[in-house]
């Protein structure tokens, strides 16, 4: 554990952490609602289903990092504006990789945030049209914000380049060729590196790009940031999927050993699995050391995605 | 036919367009190859289903509609790059909508151009997968245009719009909801407005927007041909699904019938609809009149909508 003691011992009120993460979630519920097509909206069953799909539900992971990486470059009201319509978006990405993933024809889960999934809620059919409505959303938001236009076209690049087959459904094709193949630890990590890092390394990179023109040293440090977090969320996911119960997890525990599909658990044992999610929490607080106090919030999502219990 | 007569008599070559069009759709394939990801590049399964879902086959009519609109405007060889660029990304889309409406959940087609459908060549969980990237990808082309920002962050706009629930997605919706519904013509013409109408107009426009800011009065009449096109493209689908075969097609004939989905055949009859696509190709030639002979790529493309046989 040398990489942390070389962080500087931070106290960050837990209370503190606790409230700007309820209040940026209580935000992302308002601004997601705002942003999403009203319900009334015509074809109203489709535009239902799509509030269904995204609203009431998760932790909002996502988005606290878009504000909290946001919130590294002195956010005035106008760029928590944006972050909150930049998170809306990336938050849609992921809701819609949700709704996809459940159905029937990928991992046939019934339940999903404890609510039923939408296919199992409206039909197949229309958990395929949200999940693809949601995605074309993602990138008008983007397109749409108030920034120079510069700005906004980073943004969709670093949206679009996340979610697609070098991102998020490139991990997601991995994940399906794995199942009852043995991965080694490497594979393994490519595939989680695209299946959720990319995600969670495009929410930190959108806050950034909300607040500033980010410079490479800056980036750099987001990236190895998120890079930390990123392995350390799907780490903790492996070992919650192996140790929690449904209702906890709101969604089928114990799926990816009745699937067969490789994880850190099956690969290195439950308690180096900790560790590895232990010693990268503490490579994220390391990556952020030169944003000093500012990298608060960064610091405690790391804490938060490796001490979670669901 | 008054509004035909007030056309000028537009005498292009048949040779002349057919050459364009022949060059266009063999620059759209080269393009589409070079802007897919490579067959070898991880995850490769993925990819290579991408591919097949893309390349080699198909009409490109909305990559001849961007080609087409740029040429409005002295398209110069770097704005036919950048519409190259344009007409890939919106084929993609198209693409992605046709693999996704071919699924089981969906229309449950094996057939699409001539081949099996990406859910019987692959699997049904690739095939959500290849749909899902193909939309991410499209949205990365447009934002790596080399082009201002500002006209990029349009194009992004276009096509969002055009895809999403306020367009393709929604039509598609609609088109769920009204199996076995009567339909009135306002709203059978509604959802064909979104579902094909809204990529063919997006087509034009981002061809426009490749070229040139266009002007209210440009965007006025390339809507208004967009229109029109739209609604005479799907009123002839209509047709050719009532009267023509599945080999002249390269797709089961005879599915809305036996699906019990309003056509326009069902609807107005055969002869009516015939009747209806010519007045809106007249429709479409008189909104592209300001643009005179530069227009000619636009009209013969109207043509070609209502007069093809499959």
């Amino acid at each position: 554990m040398s990489a942390l003691s070389e962080v500087a011992p931070e106290v960050t009120e837990p209370s503190a952490f606790a409230h700007w993460m309820s209040a940026t979630q209580a935000a992302t519920e308002v601004a997601l609602d705002a942003h999403l097509p009203a319900a009334g909206q015509l074809p109203a069953r489709l535009h239902a289903a799509m509030r269904y799909a995204v609203l009431d539900g998760g932790k909002r992971v996502r988005p606290l990092l878009v504000h909290a990486a946001a919130a590294l470059f002195d956010a005035d009201a106008a760029c928590v504006e944006r972050a909150a319509r930049a998170a809306s978006a990336v938050e849609m990405i992921h809701a819609y990789s949700l709704v996809h993933d459940d159905m029937p024809c990928m991992d046939d889960d019934a339940l999903r945030r404890g609510k039923p999934t939408v296919h199992v809620a409206y039909d197949e059919a229309t958990a395929l049209l949200v999940g693809d409505a949601l995605q074309s959303h993602a990138f008008m938001l983007l397109a749409g914000m108030t920034i120079e236009p510069v700005r906004a076209v980073a943004m969709v690049t670093v949206l679009a380049q996340a979610s697609g087959s070098a991102g998020m459904c490139g991990g997601q094709a991995i994940d399906l060729d794995s199942v009852g193949v043995a991965l080694s630890l490497p594979q393994l990590e490519q595939m989680h590196r695209l299946k959720t890092g990319a995600l969670l390394r495009a929410s930190v990179l959108l806050g950034a790009w909300c607040a500033t023109t980010p410079s490479a040293a800056e980036l750099g440090a987001l990236d190895a940031y998120a890079q930390a977090i990123g392995l350390a969320f799907q780490v903790i996911d492996d070992v919650l999927d192996a140790t929690a119960d449904s209702a906890t997890l709101g969604k089928t525990a114990g799926k990816d050993a009745a699937d067969n599909k490789p994880t850190y658990v099956s690969i290195l044992g439950l308690a180096p699995s900790r560790a590895l999610a232990e010693k990268l929490r503490s490579d994220a607080h390391q990556a952020v050391l030169p944003f000093g106090d500012k990298a608060r919030h960064l610091r405690d999502l790391a804490d938060l995605i490796v001490q979670r219990k669901a």
